[in-house]
């Protein structure tokens, strides 16, 4: 995939001729290491065991995964091969069982299987490029589209990793930090460090700096401080999930960040492409919220850092109502203040591939 | 001194007949250490140190130094120790020269040994005891003041650690917490783990774990989703320094809170010592806001967390303004919806001593 920005120079996920070449992140961002899959197997334990993380660069990397698996069956047997490679969709797809993008892509690469007559690499392998390439151009234009958003030229705010990192490449609301810093629309970017997992610190802030952008680290807790010292202009967030009404379920901390943001006057923005709205659901009050394990609280890494008979409290997402929101951005355009009506409008645009 | 009630079993500075004992508060929590201190010079040092933090109990660390300073230069020269102790004053002073009880404690002492005829010891030690019991009392005056605030059972919130391991004993926030908590107006204490030198993780957890008080840690981002699902009805704070309109300075995330209660119909408690009012200072806008090292934020004990080249801005503490707290709760007294003439009239009334 050719990368046409100074500021895109991050890619998780790439094929690499013969082989799935992963960006192992769960050691940035002390060391960049990658892993070369050359299995549907590989691929799978590679997702399983979060080296690749956020839902669209699964859903890709599963994609790989199918062409890596259907060389292998091909070969082995070359008339039972679309009967033998259910099993390792079925592997794939187990890998993270709840990200939706996963099932997704492993659809669109099952649609091509049974379609394909012949050796079967080159179609499968044109359907994950396409499905890669499908989401790289789509957070382009998420990125166009939210930095002519942005007004004069000041400082920005963004929470957890929403950039190249977890997706095809570019990033949703760092694509917009990318494609404005790049038309100078944005002097700084604060990054929140994003307790307990650190998304921000350990990912974001390694993204940002391989492409030359200034990134400032800030305690999540700092936020409302920084805005009140008129830092910052927008607030700039991804989302997990948008219920029909426009409340949209994203990293804990959001919602914090939204209500400070609204009190000081700082506009704020989610950025997420319409695959992630989910229009069966009037309200956020309907998105589940998953509680993870205490531990992320009371450890750092191998240490403890809480007394030992303390308790914690770990809400992965929280909800941000869209009464709170002033601008979601998606693939297919912009809605300002967004409402069940606007929402519904824009899913009834037909899709750009 | 003794400790009156169940939930007050935890002191970080006392008097051992012949010398200070300090529990070390870098090894908290994972080992309850304490250090016996013979000098005043290994005294000043473990305050420079940080094995005593929190304002009133360095205060209270250094009044009971000058004692072993007095005991030492007496015994070495009972006619010019008056004038030889200047230089363990000095020392002390020096050890942490910005908490403005430091210089006040060592004020009092100094002013006692003015006056003192003889052997001085058991004059100063009478002083020094005398400044942590009027400290441990009115923190339990503020317990009971701040307790009777609260209404109807429910949960409350706290940042940072405004405990016994902050203050001479009972803690001012934590004295609150701890009333209400015996009058069974408390049903669950919520504490931000308050990034970044998680006091609340390694500090209040562990103290409140000590008395048996039911305790849960959040991150510092949770705090707004907390309030929505209505889990807290008071955030119950301490302050470093108060305006005399009010506006409050305390620990970096305090802000943030006071916006997401207002947000909530959350009520908003400080409980702090008069003499943390600076009437000398207008406003909040008056108030120094001490910066501290990017390194806090970008490692956690000996280990980076963010990219090589990521910056860090790490303020330490914020501003919350007047308008969104709901009581001060003071030893002299409770000022609901603070303003400038309230604080005036309350700092006018006679101390207790």
């Amino acid at each position: 995939m050719p990368i046409g920005s100074p500021y895109d120079k991050v890619r998780a996920v790439e094929w690499e001729g013969r082989a799935l070449r992963l960006l192992d992140q769960r050691l940035l961002p002390h060391s960049q290491t990658f892993l070369m899959l050359d299995s549907a197997r590989a691929t799978a334990q590679a997702i399983s065991d979060m080296a690749v993380r956020g839902a669209p660069a699964i859903g890709i990397a599963a994609a790989y995964g199918v062409v890596l698996a259907a060389r292998d069956r091909y070969r082995l047997s070359p008339h039972t091969w679309k009967r033998d490679i259910a099993q390792d969709l079925d592997l794939l797809r187990a890998a993270r069982p709840t990200a939706v993008n996963l099932a997704w892509a492993l659809a669109r690469m099952r649609a091509r299987i049974d379609a394909v007559e012949g050796d079967p690499v080159a179609h499968l392998l044109q359907e994950a490029e396409a499905i890669h390439a499908e989401d790289v151009r789509g957070n382009r234009r998420m990125g166009e589209l939210g930095a002519a958003l942005l007004g004069e030229p000041g400082g920005v705010l963004t929470h957890c990793n929403t950039g190249s990192l977890a997706t095809g490449g570019y990033g949703t609301a760092l694509g917009v930090v990318r494609s404005a810093y790049a038309q100078a629309r944005i002097t700084q970017v604060y990054a929140d460090e994003t307790r307990p997992w650190l998304q921000g610190a350990r990912l974001t802030a390694w993204e940002l700096v391989q492409d030359r952008i200034p990134v400032t680290l800030i305690a999540d807790s700092a936020a409302a401080h920084l805005m009140r010292q008129g830092k910052v202009r927008w607030v700039i967030v991804g989302a997990d999930r948008i219920a029909a009404n426009g409340d949209t379920a994203n990293k804990i901390g959001t919602y914090s960040l939204a209500i400070a943001a609204r009190y000081h006057g700082v506009k704020f923005m989610v950025v997420a492409p319409t695959a992630t709205i989910d229009p069966a659901l009037a309200s956020g009050a309907q998105i589940p919220i998953e509680c993870r394990g205490a531990d992320e609280v009371l450890r750092l890494g191998l240490q403890r850092i809480a007394a030992d008979d303390a308790q914690a409290w770990n809400p992965a997402f929280d909800v941000t109502p869209a009464a709170l929101i002033d601008a979601i951005v998606t693939e297919k355009g912009v809605i300002v203040a967004p409402t069940a009506e606007k929402i519904a409008d824009l899913l009834s645009l037909p899709s750009q591939r």
